[in-house]
């Protein structure tokens, strides 16, 4: 059994979905994985992990808005202020979500679909450094 | 270490719970699966996966009115709309929900509550060919 | 590779999150797991597994509030009432959070953020005494 740990740093700027699958790909193509699990997870509780279309950008817009609306940043519904009016909405959209996803590789191959891609589903405002951990265990 | 993959294929036919407990159950039992993860992943991001209550069956039909009021498909509301009224919605639930689980296996036997079910949870209207994608690693 | 599980039990009092990250350290601690990863399961349908904040208790009473307005506990909204005006919001709160996390160990430690934890979402009003299956997988 093979397992690697890897610490992938994305900067974020603001309410937005930023694919990560590509480093995904190249990082499974330069250690060679075969057949394993690849567990990712996020370091934080004010930002998630998703799979989403990957091909009309539109779809992003959409869910960033539908998001938006459903927990709205609004100081009046929420103790937790003392962060900023996006902070707490922040924690309960990573709840909404995942903050962790597991993916199958076969034969050297992510088995992922056609039209899904791998993304940081960023919730708060300002620029953030965030770390996701990957995780392969296989052979 | 063991690993097996498997490609199961489910025709939908609109809005509904569909579960595949059973396949689960039958495929771990054909490869006598003793200790181990079974990653199941479902390829489409317009369609998600759920552990639900098995006994009732009017809390399938209350889960899917409760989504379809909490996304409502009317394409006032989103910009991603050439792929039908219900698309983008589709897309949203499956944020909400999951694409991905992960479930253990003791001494041959999925360790599920006794009133837990796996289900295909389907957001798109029309007839689909979903995929899901089973992986066990274990021994 | 070694393989081990461990049934947490937790009674729960009400609409609360119940943390147990220490229960799972104290896990991985006495048995000694180096690198592997960590499967987490709920046994049931009316109450998950989340990652939250761990520093402000307020975070997860803002979260309990929202849950609680996002899924109204009326019974004219739903069909499953038998079981109780919490029940069938309960399946809906679980449905739209997890019931099920995988977690990465290196090096004897739990890969987790600096200000996560690992908690219980209960849903349901009256006392429950919830099973949670810990699964490791490593060596």
């Amino acid at each position: 059994m093979i397992q690697e740990f890897f610490k992938l740093e994305i900067t974020t700027n603001g309410l937005r979905l930023y694919e990560f699958t590509n480093e995904i790909i190249n990082w499974i193509k330069l250690n060679k994985f075969k057949n394993g699990l690849l567990n990712i997870s996020i370091q934080h509780t004010s930002a998630s992990l998703i799979v989403q279309e990957n091909a009309d950008p539109d779809v992003q817009v959409d869910l960033i808005n539908y998001f938006d609306k459903l927990v709205p940043m609004n100081s009046d519904l929420y103790i937790h202020t003392a962060e900023g009016k996006d902070d707490m909405p922040a924690h309960i959209k990573s709840a909404i979500t995942n903050n962790q996803i597991s993916l199958s590789i076969k034969e050297n191959k992510l088995l992922l679909g056609t039209w899904q891609g791998i993304y940081l589903f960023e919730h708060r405002i300002n620029q953030q450094n965030r770390i996701i951990v990957l995780h392969y265990l296989g052979n």
